[in-house]
Parts: structure tokens; C-alpha cells; sequence
């Protein structure tokens, strides 16, 4: 028996009914699906089709479902090929004739839109609140290792020396324009579909503004057909979580890079290592390989759904039910890789001793170059004379910071007694105090400036 | 000779070159290129590292290059590996000294950055512009198409009647969500990266606020890593795009189909269709095919970018140089292809009888149910009551217009003589003005708050 | 309580081992593993490892594992964090000391490598034959409706007639591709990883020819690195997988056209077709749709497992434990898509009169500039001639086959009399026996192929 | 003036035109068009639709615009929509009317399907050879460098030693399955689709065995119908390419870590490094950079094509033409970046004395562990064991090789005095001697192994 089955002279194929059933995954929507349910029963009051008993039979109905489904407890039915379907059949069967009046002037395709979309929003909501947890144990970090410098690396080749704190928040200032797009991403999903019907909008003379209203949006879909078609804002929220992921994932090949024995910068605490099950000696950071190997659920939870919906038409193909998954299975786990990453970086430890043994003066090649600069030397002339230099050295085997002052100048006249200072790291800090660098007060300026977002809190 | 060989004891070979090259495509940057180097030699003047002389120097010789440009008469050699050290090559061939001092305290990692930042903001402004073209004639359809009923159609199966107006409009509010998503995209990559140098800040006491000012951002990124390493923003850019396509391509199916002679409700312009090289009678909605053929090529070219990005650490890979093909390619065809749209659009032929031959009384089953509703009966009932006269129909192969009433009462005793005047393509309309829905006057109100979505113009 | 944990200090957070926990999906792989420990205990045995005692009570205790399996009987513990590790516990749980020697000279690496190798070969078999129950149903209506022509479509435009047999066929071949890709892909995964250890291969000498051959493998992979590394073999399944989906989304798109009441060639069978909770007329192909939906699931497992796979080193990194949730759900999928698939052509309805009402005879323009070829006319004139037929019938609404031949004549003077007679569906038909063609002969040879291919039985 | 508009009333527009035009990428397929053409053209005559004389008219009109093609001296009109209509149009230009007929019976449909076929196999040919050539690049470092032992890594943590031979065979049979399935893709691309017309088969009397065979296929494809609709074998052909692309992406990844400063295992030749233009010291990777990065474009064209492809029903829709330049793109891709990794391979410089420093005797803890199970301690005990020895070792900041017997007894009282034998690099090999291991003998096997597959050749 199907609510829909008036026109049908054969029942469903088992299989079918199988093939179709979503209920399975789209149970999560349970809460949602009730909170919408119980806002258009108000509206039908207001619009005159139930009654004031039969409305508060119905809220109360659904309060109960609510509870036994929080409970874990609710009887579905292999005939409940959905959850709005199950959530109607057991409030009919519970309170009766104003059950089977719940559906009146409503579509699924209207309610099933309504119901995401209060997901949505209530999803990206906590992977807002996520990231910004992520983003102070990032800030503790730099506040905390503001004293540590590393060679910053491009190419995975040395580049030149940079504070850790200032490696920490480059991580927190790519997070806040992930979390902006999933703010974004959640001002597309809040306007409200409920009232648009199957696809012309409603039958009956519903206030669609405070509908949309009571469910917290802010405000309804201007058009009934683009209401129940809509699916670009779950790919807009699905492409702003894979970023995350993208985002996570580059950080994590840097610190999976960093946890090698070769590197030995950082290592993680054993609470978030793994062993091996043959190798002794093992101590793996897995937790930062999942980490990283999630990212491909991501970018392929998005082409997934995109795939899907620009495959349809207008308004509505039973296509789209194959939007939930991927929305689900992305929101569950961005919201536990980006808790995973938080202790990651709270409880791992820094190796000061193995970090300062990497540095390498070369990372001060620049630096040399720009002494020159400043002696009047065209950059570019500046440049090839410490190339050479760096040449000399890998051919002599010796520390360009060693290079007797008549060597270098043999590669340079404008070479001074002076430029042996060049091979200090705080000077090439000092060096680097623009806006963004990673000159002690730049750094100082940035932790402030961190700190500011992050009181401002998510949108 | 490359500008960086001083360290190298050996050239590239010969396919490295060609390999490595990125001229052939990221040509496409020279304005934004000269842009970004006139402002930062301008900065460099302000840090006191190039004279005012030196400076006007540069400025003129940019000038000429880009002059040189615009009549696509540069000389280009095989070792200008890129558009970058292309233009910097050309500056020293003409102006000499001052040339080789254009790049101090800079690196290609923020140079670059900041060239394609500049080259996302254009081409993100001229995406919106071409939407709120394609949506005028969406607009100046609706307007014209008020009077025209069409079934509105759910899994390709008639589901409602609607107002033509209505569907345009769909189309016309689905891309002001699109043009929002751009516009966000555009103001993501609204930051400056220069001055960020390879990756800890330039070593140069450069005004980075000012300097973004000169190029007209919003401001300076904070980090200096995070500059060099940030790609997010094409990421954003391109899914941003996708979704554009997918819109299109959503729309361009529906017309397809509507082209067809069964449906036949449309008909391309000659202009915007094609024949067949062997079959004389065909004239085919090519143009419609190809908006949705390019669709895959948005979302590959996002999926391409994402599979790169992902797969680098910080700060800066060759990897990198990926990213700029599948811009210039989304860019280039988003473009195209929004104003192939709105050209097809504004020419097609709406075959009004052949639409109103396919509207089938079955369109108002939900009325007659809804007729039921409105004397008591629950909305469950009423369904199932109206889906067997729909299957009795079927069956008795009748229309469900010609029922006669007593017949309709032995399905349901509620059915009154009036029942009948359900079959009202206008009494269908009157019952959907409800916000957003169908009726006449709702879409006049759909047609009065588009107009002022557009006067307000793009953000 | 780990496997592995000698050398940590620490326990796993809680976190960090729902995070890593794969058995909630990998307990799929029980069989395999047990398949996989049996023929690694007789191995050991071999290598004068286990003694025969040992051996047998290994083999038992597995069994009786796999039958408590079987009956989902089995009792996991949380700090099982794999079906691997879950699999060794229970057995050391059950049999003690001779539990604890199974993992000997064995490292998850080439375990798991193993497992899934076995499942893959089993489930690509089991899609095989799932194709060739499809291929039998499409065959069984092929000869069937060896005497119903339709429109062919390209453009969905009307192209040429076409046996309705033919058109199956088209779908039964194309499938013969798909089924000869996943064979493929069985050969592929049929080489043995295990022997292999964690990357250098076991430190006992185990015979990796005997081991392959108890497995069922064709031989052993050669070289230990290699084997624990790929995973081409899955992109490969997953991407044959994707092809198929592919094949079915383009036929369900074809059929959910057909089922529209605009062209009504086919209707699906009540059992496959679902109603709407709103319209109570409706009866859409939902089955097909989603079919049509689920192809966005298989290339997105694809992309999803290619991101992640591209995204490491060698040898293993815990990124790859990804590997299996999208192979299952492809695997699972794909099996059922057939299944229905495979149903819905059993059972649909052919809608002979609806079809043969479509035919327009423009479908024979390309015959009547065919017959203007035989008479001497160079093929582009005659296409030329007749397409101006064609405009002329367009403009003055008349059918090209009423066209008085002395009207044809001013178009071309080579008509004659007999250009009437290329009006002719059966003459159509018989213009292409050609192989290959529609031509009633040519489609009773493809039937008597397709017989031949599909009693050969799947490699 | 367009070949097909006989029924058109108005040209094209200009902007379709230009979105509509495939010239400037499918001229790529010239040659393969001419031969097609040559082939259809005999079959013509066959047929008896062409005499001797328009035969040789044609074949040497086609001999000559192929000779003005290779000289890229063909004269292209905007009204050349592509190089099949352009091809034509020449041809009719030169020869008058014998060019006029050389389309009778034919349709671009099936056409384009032969070029691009014949395009796949030249082009998938020339890939096999690429892998072969790298193949043998990779066998002569394995027989060179049969001496060198480095730390195999998993989780980027030393695992065990393996002879740097053992790692370039890994590379090397994992090429092997590439070029297995680019055969494969090959083979399946390897049918005739010309002589299926529109669709329907073409009108007159081909012998299409004849046909195929003139143009060196296998035989024609079985159906019409599916012979113009098939794009699987493209899809087929991009993801054998995309698998080609990770294997290089994960071996690059390895060098580009392994080129670090604080691996230094490798170095690459000058000739395929690239420099900074800013840091004078920088010497990087780029090559193998770019290597990895292109990746990104192979699955993303896979993914572009998929997506278009599972958009559209049956037979043919204009959003097919798309299916080119991802085709074009991946294939020139792939090609150049197999010989640039090949020439990587043969000229990168090995740094023994860096390897030899790496080398950690914790990479022999599981053959500590090993020593215990020969011993007959079960070998879930021994890894407990050892894995407390290296916990004590990381503790105490002592090389687990140096633990003195008696404190080994400490953690298990079968450690002997011969323990201290383990930690031996040549013991360790001596071990691994099983079938794909990394001990001499078996890495020897497998060069001979490797020997005879690259002998026998690309199938």
C-alpha cells in the first residue's frame, strides 16, 4: 500500500520497492522533516484547511514521533519508501483523518527541498563552528612557537627561514576562507521551497512569507518551478567542503612530509599514531593520512552530484534523490576530520633541535642578493653573481655562510667585509617585517589580527 | 639562458624546455602582468629602491610592451619560459639596467598570483554581465509569454499546467543565484598577494596596503605563505562556473526536448540550428546540444584543478602551473556559451497551438482532489479517490474532463454537479496565486521584483 | 589493546579510533580474509612454520569464524580496527598460541591487498553475469518486436525509420563492450600480492606459486613493492563499472523520453513505475530515472578513488583505506541497476499504434535524395533538392509524401513518376541489409550474432 | 553556404558559427579523414555508385589536400564548420562533381566515428611504445644499481631495506599493466563503424568486411545504431591514461621527496631542474612537478568526457563533438610526459653515501622480531616484544642495534648472542629471497622476468 497508489492496478516489484527505498540514509532528515511538517500544518490552519484540534493533534502527533525517533524507536514499514512518507503514515496511524490532512497542498518535492535545506543550514552551521576550533588551536600553536624558525619550503627544496608561528597561521588565514564559503554556501540554502507544491506552487492560499518565516529562513523561493528544482546549493555547499578538504589535505602532506625520520620536525602524539601490524618499529601518522586520503570523498561526493543533476531537466527526477548521499556522507565527515585535525595539532610535538638542524645558510641566498640591491646592483646582476656562488659551494662542498669576503668578491667587487652579517637568521627576519611576512612583529600583527576574526566569530 | 641559471652548470634540454613552457597559454595574462609590474616597480620607487628616473623608465617601456601587445607583435624567444619572464626579458631589452631591477624583493610565486587574481576579477565581472544579459531575455520573454499555458512537466511526465512567463522566470531566478556565486568567487580572489616575495615577504620595506590599493584590491593578504600557496580562489572561480553550466546545460535539455516534433513547442532559430550531412530533412537544436555538451568541460575542468591542487603541500609546486588552462578554458567558454543563451532565447519561435494541443485534462487531476479538500475530505482520500477515476479513464480510455458526475460520485460521494468546472486551465492559474506560484498576478509579481533584481545591477 | 602497540606509550584517542576504524565497511572482506588466512596458515605450514596441529586448529577456528559470520554471530570489539585485525583476535581469542604465530611473515599490507583482490574477482564475475542476464532479456524483446519500425532519433529529432529489434540490439552490443571491459578488469586483479610483507617481501621462504595457485590467482604478482602499492586495479573495475553506468543512464534517458504521453512508445509496468504524493495522475518511470541518477554514484567513485590514489607515494599510505567504501558501493550498485534494469525491459509495454503514429515520412528525405544518387545525381545536389523540398513542405504545411511529382520535378528534373515509391517503410528497410543495418535480414543476422556471443557465456 | 541547407530559410549566425566550429581542434584528424574517405570511396565504387574514373579523381584529389595539409597549406573558409565538411568542400573545389558524390550513402555520423577510431589506435600505438621506452630506462638503472641498498618507506616512515634495483622494477611492472590496458583499449577501439550511416545503416549495398579491412580494423561493429552512438571506447581510452598518469604521479612523488636536501637520494640532471627567480640557490624538481600535476588533467579529462557522454540518449547528439579535446589533450599529454620521465630516469644522479646515511637499523626490527619466530616464539608475541625494545631505544636515545643481549633478555628470554646477527643489511636481503622479493637472487629473477616482457613487446 503506497499513498500514491490510486492509479496503479499492480503493486511495486519487491526489487523495486528496494531499488527506490531511501529511507536508509534518508532517515537523518527525521528531525528536519518533522519541523517542516509541523510549520505547514500551521500554515494550512491559518489558511483555513485544518482546524485548530486537528492542528494541535497533528503537533502533538509529531512530537511523539519526534521523541520515539530520538529514541531510536520508531516501526518502519517496508512500504515507507521514504522518510516523509513513513513520518505521514505514522501520524496517521496514530491521530487519524487529521493525519491524512497533512499533505494537503503540499508536494514531496516541495517538502523533501524544505527538509534539505534546513540540513544544510543546521550542517554548515557546525562545520562553521569546526573550523573555528581548528583555526585557535592553530592560533595557540603560534602563539605558542613564535620563537621556532624553519626552513620554509617551496618545491619541497628549501626556501628561506621562516617562524613555525608563521606556518600556523598561513593554516588559519586559508581556513577563514573556507569558512566563508560555507557561510556563503549557507545564505544559497536559506530560502525557504515550502508552499511551491509539485511544481506550480500550492493549490491553497497559503502566507508562503511566514512559512518561511516560522522555519527560519529568510525568506521563500521567488519561483515554485526553480524551488523544487534547485539542487545548486548543495553543490555549492559540497564544492565549499571539498576545499576544506583540499585545504586539510595540503597541511597534512606538509606535517606527513615533517614526521618523517628525515625531516623529524614535528611528531605526533601517540594517541593519534598507528603501529604496524608486522614492522616493530612502526609509528605511522595515519591520523594525518586519513586525513589527506578523505579529501578524494570529497571532491568525489561533488562531481558525484553534479554529475547526477546536470543530467536532468526541470522541475523534479527521481535522479535526484541520489542528492543525499553525497551531502551526507560529506557534512558527517568534514565534521570529523576537521575535530581529528584540532588534536592533531594540539597535542603534537615540535623537535626545536631537529627543525634548527635542517637550516641550512643557503636559505640566506636571497638574502645575499638583496645585499647587493642595496648596493646599487641590478637584481637581476645580483642574482646570477650568488647563483655562482651557490654553484662554487656545491662544487666545493663548502657552507656558502664560509666564503671569505675575496672569494665572494671574486664573484661580485661590490662585495663588503659586511656581508658575512647576511648569514644570520634573526637579520633575515628582521628583514621581513612587511604586512603578511614573517618578521617577529608581522607575526605579532598577524596573531592580533587572527584574534580579531576570531572573537568576531563565524557569520 | 634563463634568468635564474646561476647556480646551473648546465642548460635545460630541449624538451624540458617545451615541456616546462607555459608561454603558449599564460600569454593570456600579459595586460595583468604589466599591470602588476608597473604598480610594483611604483611600490619599489616608494621603498626607495628604484629612482624616479629608473621608475618612468619601466613605466614607458610597459607601456610599449603592452602597446606591442595589444597589435600581437611581440617577439617572443624559446627561452621566455613564461609570460613573465617574458615581459621582464623585453623591459631589459629596451630600457636596459632599470629593466633588471624590476623583479627585486619579487618572486614569480607572488607575481604570478597576483597576475592571476587580477585576471579572475575581470573575467569573473564580464560572467555577470553576460548572465544579466541572458537574464533580460529571459525577462523580455516572460513579459511577452504571459498568456501562454504549457504543462509543466515532472519526470517528463505532465504535471501541472503553467504560465510559459512562469518557466522563463524559473530560469531567470536560478542565474541570480548563479551571478551570486560568481560575485562571491570574485570577491575571494579580491586580495593582493604581492609582496609576499617566494614565501616569507619581500625583504623590502614595500607598503603592501598601498600597493594592493595601486591594483585595485581590497586589500593585502595577511600571510605571506598563504599568498603564494593559495589556490582556493580558482577553485571557488571554477566550481562557481560549473554551476552556470549546469544550469544551462538543466535548461538546454528541457528546450531540447520542447524542439522535438512530439513536443513541439519550440523551434529554434535557422540562425542557432544545424542541418545534417546526409539526412535533407533535419534541422537540429545543435546550438542548444553544444550549451549542454560544454557543461562537462566545467565540471573537468574543476575536477582537473581540485586533483592538482590537492595533491601538493605548501608553499609553491610546478604543479601550480596547471592551474591556469582550465581557467582560461572555463572563462573563455562559460562566456561564449551565456551569451549563445541569451541569443537563443531571444530568437526561438513558441508554437502556441502545438503547446496548447498538448495540455491533457490530467493536468487538473490534483484540482479535483484538491475540489474534494476544500468540502472536508482529508487530502489522502481524496488522492486515492481521484487516482482510480484517473486509472478508470485509462482504462475506459475517456477523458477525465467527460466524467460524468454521477460516475465521479461512485468514486467519491463528495463530487457535486460543479465538480466539473475544475476543468478550467484558468480556474488552475486562479488557485496558484500564491507566491511564487502560477497564477497571472503572481507572475506579474515575479516579473515586477525581477526588473528590480536587475536594475539593481550586478554587485 | 592493539596488535601493534608495543612501542607506544599511549593508547589511541577515542576519536582517533572511530577515525580509523574500517570495520564498519571492511567486514565485507570477512571471506576473503578468511580465504586469504586459511591459504596463508597452509603456507606457513609449508615453510615448516606451523606444524600440522597448529595448521588444523587454525583452519577450524577460521571456519568456525566464517560460519559465525554467516550468521552475523560474530562479537567485534572496538579495538578491532579492521576485519584483519578482528579476524586474528577472535581466532587467538578461540585457539591461543597458534592464533598469535597466523600473522607470521604477513603484513596487513599484502593482507588486505589479497582480500580485495578476491572480492574483486568474485564481484566482477558476478556483474558479468548480471550483464548477460540483461543481454537476455534485450535479446528476447529483440525477437519479439522483429516488425515494429520507429523513428530513429538523433538530435531527438526524427531521423531515419528503424526496427524497434534493432534498437534493442544496438543496447545488447554496446553491452558486450561493457561486459568485455569488466573481464578485463577480472585479469587484471588476478595476480596474488600476498608473500609479498609490508613492502620487501616475506622474510620466510614461502612458496608465492603455490600460495597464487590455492587462492585461485593466475600467479603470483612480481614484485613486492608493486603489489603492495596498487591499486590500478580498482580504477580500473571502478572506471569499467563507471562505463557500464554510463551505457544504462544513456538508454534510461532514451526510454523515460519514450514513456513521455508525447512520444508513448513505451510504457513501464505499474511494478516499476511509481505515483505522485501531490498528482494523483501521475505515473512516472522512476525506476529508469534513477538508474539514470545513479551513473553521477560510479563516476564519482572512480574520480573519488583516482584523487585519492593519485595523491600518494609509494609504498602504502593509510590514505589508500579509502579504497574500499567506493569499490563496494559501485559493486553494489552496479549489480542492482542491472537487476532492474534488466526487469523493466522484461516487463514494459510496447505502444505499437503510438509508435507507428510518430512516423513521419521526412524520416525518408535521405531515401528520396538516395533515389535521385541511383538516377546520376552526385549525392550533394540531390541533398541540396531535397531540402528545398523539405522548406517548400514546411512552409505550405503538406506532407513530402503528397508532393505532386511534377512539383519534384521543378526541384530536380530526374523524379519521375517512381519517386512516389520511396515512400515506403518496408522499401526503407530494405534499402539497408547492409551488416549492420535495420534491414530486416541484416537485423535476423544480428539476432542469430547476439545468440552466438551470449552462448559462448561470459569469459 | 553550408553543405546541409537546403532546408534553412536564414544562415547561420556569426557567434554560432564561431561556437559551433570544430575545425581548429579537429583538423588534428586530416589524415585519418583523407583515409576514411579513400576507403569509403573504393566501397563507393564496389557499390558501383562510382566509376573507375571518379574513384581516381577522388583518391588523388585526397592525396593531394593530404600533401598541402602535412605542408599546412590548406586554405580554410569560417563556412568549414569541420575538417570532414572542409575535407569535402576542398575536394568538390579541385574535382567538380566526382568530390560532390564522395558523401552518398554516408553520414558524419559514422564518419567522425572511423577517424576518431583510427586516430585511438595510432595514437594508444605510440603510447605503448612511450611505456616500453620507459620500461627500458627503468631496467637499465635496475641492472646498474643492483648494489644499492636504501630504506623502502610506507606511511613516508622507513620500513625495511630494498635494494634501489627492487624499487625501479616496481615502477617498471606496474608500467606493465598501463600498457596491458592501453592494449585493451586499443583492441575495443578496434572496429569499423562506417558504413552506419546516419544511423540506420547506409542505403546502399557496402560490403562493410571489405570495408573494415581497407582501413585495418578488426572487422565492423555489429550494429548501425551503436556503431554511430559509441563513445565508451573513448572513456575506455582516457582512464587507461588517467591510470598511466597516477603511476607517474605517485613515482614522482617519491623522487620529488627523495630530491629533497633532507632525503637526498636522488638528484636530478641540471638539464631537468629549474630555478628560482628570486632564491639564487633553488635548484628544483620541476619536471617531476610537472609531471604530477598533469595528472590532475588526465582524470579531469576523463571526468569532462564522462560527464557529457552519460548526458545524452541515443544515436548521435551535437554535445558529442566535446569528445575531442579531452581526447587530443590526454594524448599528447601522456606522450610527452612518458618521454620526459624516461629521460629523468636515464639521467638522474644517485647519491649512494646520502643513501647509505639514511639507512636506520630500526628497519631491521622486524627481523628481529623474525629471529623470535624462528625461535618458535608465536609472532604476535615477538612483536610485542620488539616493540618494546624500540620503545626503550626511543627513550634512551640508543640504536636498537647496540642493545646489549642481556637487556634484549630482558624483553623476551629466547634472545641469544647471535641476535646481534639481524642487523646485518645483506641478512636482511639474504631473507628476502622469496618470488618478488628484494633479496640479490630474486631481484635478479626479476630483471630476467623484466627482460622477456619488454622482448616480447608491446602486444
Amino acid at each position: 500500500m503506497k499513498m500514491w497508489d490510486g492509479r496503479f492496478n499492480k503493486p511495486s516489484d519487491r526489487l523495486m520497492e528496494a531499488f527506490h527505498n531511501s529511507l536508509p540514509f534518508d532517515k537523518t532528515l527525521l528531525d528536519e522533516d518533522i519541523a517542516g511538517s509541523a510549520a505547514w500544518s500551521r500554515a494550512l490552519k491559518s489558511a483555513g484547511i485544518l482546524s485548530a484540534g486537528e492542528l494541535a493533534k497533528i503537533e502533538k502527533g509529531l512530537r511523539r514521533i519526534a521523541e520515539a525517533g530520538g529514541k531510536n524507536a520508531l516501526a518502519f514499514l517496508p512500504a515507507d519508501e521514504d522518510i516523509h512518507m513513513a513520518v505521514e503514515r505514522l501520524l496517521t496511524d496514530k491521530i487519524g483523518t487529521a493525519g491524512a490532512k497533512l499533505h494537503t497542498g503540499r508536494s514531496r518535492n516541495d517538502q523533501v527541498a524544505t527538509d534539505v535545506r534546513l540540513y544544510v543550514k543546521k550542517s554548515l552551521s557546525a562545520i562553521i563552528e569546526s573550523i573555528a576550533l581548528l583555526q585557535k588551536a592553530l592560533l595557540a600553536r603560534a602563539e605558542k612557537e613564535c620563537d621556532i624558525i624553519i626552513p620554509a619550503y617551496t618545491h619541497l627544496q628549501q626556501a628561506q627561514p621562516v617562524l613555525l608561528a608563521h606556518y600556523w597561521l598561513s593554516f588559519l588565514f586559508a581556513l577563514e576562507r573556507d569558512k566563508d564559503r560555507i557561510a556563503h554556501a549557507r545564505s544559497t540554502a536559506d530560502q525557504c521551497p515550502l508552499g511551491a507544491g509539485a511544481v506550480a506552487g500550492t493549490g491553497f492560499a497559503i502566507d508562503r512569507g511566514e512559512l518561511a518565516k516560522d522555519l527560519g529562513f529568510s525568506g521563500p523561493m521567488p519561483n515554485s518551478i526553480d524551488a523544487v528544482a534547485s539542487r545548486d546549493y548543495l553543490l555549492e555547499a559540497l564544492s565549499a567542503i571539498a576545499s576544506i578538504g583540499i585545504t586539510l589535505s595540503r597541511y597534512a602532506e606538509d606535517l606527513i612530509v615533517w614526521s618523517s625520520k628525515e625531516f623529524g620536525i614535528i611528531e605526533l602524539d601517540d594517541a593519534w599514531s598507528s603501529g604496524s601490524s608486522m614492522m616493530p618499529q612502526k609509528k605511522n601518522p595515519d591520523s594525518l593520512e586519513l586525513i589527506r586520503g578523505k579529501c578524494g570523498r570529497f571532491i568525489g561526493n561533488y562531481t558525484r552530484l553534479a554529475v547526477t543533476v546536470k543530467g536532468v531537466g526541470l522541475a523534479y527526477f527521481k535522479d535526484l534523490q541520489e542528492d543525499k548521499e553525497p551531502l551526507f556522507d560529506s557534512v558527517t565527515n568534514i565534521r570529523i576530520t576537521l575535530a581529528v585535525f584540532r588534536r592533531i595539532i594540539a597535542t603534537l610535538a615540535v623537535h626545536r633541535t631537529a627543525a634548527a638542524a635542517l637550516l641550512d645558510p643557503l636559505l640566506l641566498a636571497t638574502d645575499l642578493a638583496d645585499y647587493l640591491v642595496v648596493k646599487g646592483v641590478p637584481f637581476r646582476q645580483a642574482h646570477k653573481a650568488v647563483g655562482r656562488i651557490v654553484a662554487y659551494c656545491a662544487e666545493n662542498k663548502c657552507a656558502i655562510s664560509k666564503v671569505p669576503v675575496a672569494l665572494l668578491q671574486s664573484f661580485h667587487p661590490l662585495f663588503g667585509r659586511d656581508a658575512v652579517k647576511v648569514f644570520s637568521w634573526e637579520r633575515a627576519l628582521a628583514h621581513r617585517e612587511v604586512l603578511g611576512g614573517t618578521g617577529r612583529k608581522s607575526v605579532a600583527r598577524q596573531i592580533a589580527q587572527a584574534k580579531r576574526i576570531l572573537r568576531k566569530g563565524p557569520r
